[in-house]
């Protein structure tokens, strides 16, 4: 069966980053999306692995020939999810989870209507506030940037299946994978089993 | 949270009861839907444990009262379920899985939308077959109408959110079980975290 696209997004302090390294890490079933962009590679990225490295010449002929699930433009670099690299991964029974924000995500959905959406939100404002002070390395208007930004975030709640509340990582990896592997007997994911039983039994 | 109501329908064979029992002993999230009918009570059985057993005029008055799931005549009795006792396990957070076929099914669906569809079906009708001969307790005429049945019942599949392949039982059970687990982190079933999540970034 083939692999299911994932797209996470979530308020930053959240947790995605971590989640989504711990479920690479615990499950066989997944598979790491690697992004391409126009920066320059910095020391130690290998092309191919942390990012596939191209031209801007490149990346605007791959969004012409519709070859990737969403891109932005970042510090006045483009960033992109291959299509090819993604697609080939879901063959291959991987799913595959992009971490993309509000705007990017919706916009997968509605050109894929079968991706899984999931919402990564901590159990309260309070906590993400004592997250991200906890953390020590971000000054006062950074981190109240951060809670206005989630205040927007939080109007595209409803566009998500599933939230899931990262209070204990152990316990949120666990519901996340759980959601995931859920959706693998979904009707609308099971069309060839069951045009076989209709089959069989049209043929009784 | 509340537990989740689930409609659960299948090919006759197909092991749904077995299921339903497994479900209910191996996991405490559940509680079993016991159904009110017409029918005397056969030696044995305890109202209120195996039925609700009551007249004629009592199971009428429940009917126009819209105090019933669902129901159905059978052999000149009625069949139902009650909303009540079913709404009060729910609300102690226990889920409950009415076993119904699909026409009580969707009609149950059209009312309650958050119902949860799952049908259960064989890994395939030559294995459906297989068991219903393994029985050993019907006639070849009987088994050719349950095949029958299920020919119908298979155009009814596309209304329910899942399908339960039926092979191994344990398997089955633990599929059955993250499906129904999942659920719990569904966006629609989370209204009143989101709303919290809301007002406490409204009131920054």
């Amino acid at each position: 069966m083939d692999g299911i696209l994932i797209v996470m997004s979530g308020f930053s302090g959240a947790g995605k980053g971590t989640l989504l390294k711990r479920l690479l890490n615990d499950y066989e079933d997944f598979a790491f999306s690697v992004s391409m962009t126009t920066r320059s590679p910095r020391e130690g990225e290998v092309d191919g692995k942390d990012y596939f490295f191209v031209t801007k010449e490149k990346f605007e002929e791959v969004i012409e020939a519709d070859g990737l699930y969403e891109h932005a433009t970042y510090c006045g670099n483009y960033y992109g999810t291959p299509r090819a690299y993604v697609d080939e991964q879901l063959k291959n029974g991987k799913s595959v989870i992009l971490d993309i924000e509000v705007q990017g995500a919706k916009q997968i959905k509605e050109k894929f209507p079968d991706t899984l959406m999931i919402f990564v939100t901590p159990p309260s404002i309070k906590t993400l506030r004592a997250r991200l002070e906890g953390r020590g390395t971000e000054t006062k208007e950074v981190i109240d940037k951060r809670i206005n930004r989630a205040k927007e975030e939080s109007l595209w709640i409803d566009n998500y299946e599933y939230v899931v509340i990262n209070d204990d990582l152990d316990t949120a990896v666990k519901e996340m994978y759980g959601i995931i592997m859920a959706q693998k007997f979904q009707t609308k994911r099971l069309g060839g089993f069951i045009s076989d039983i209709k089959n069989e039994l049209e043929n009784i």
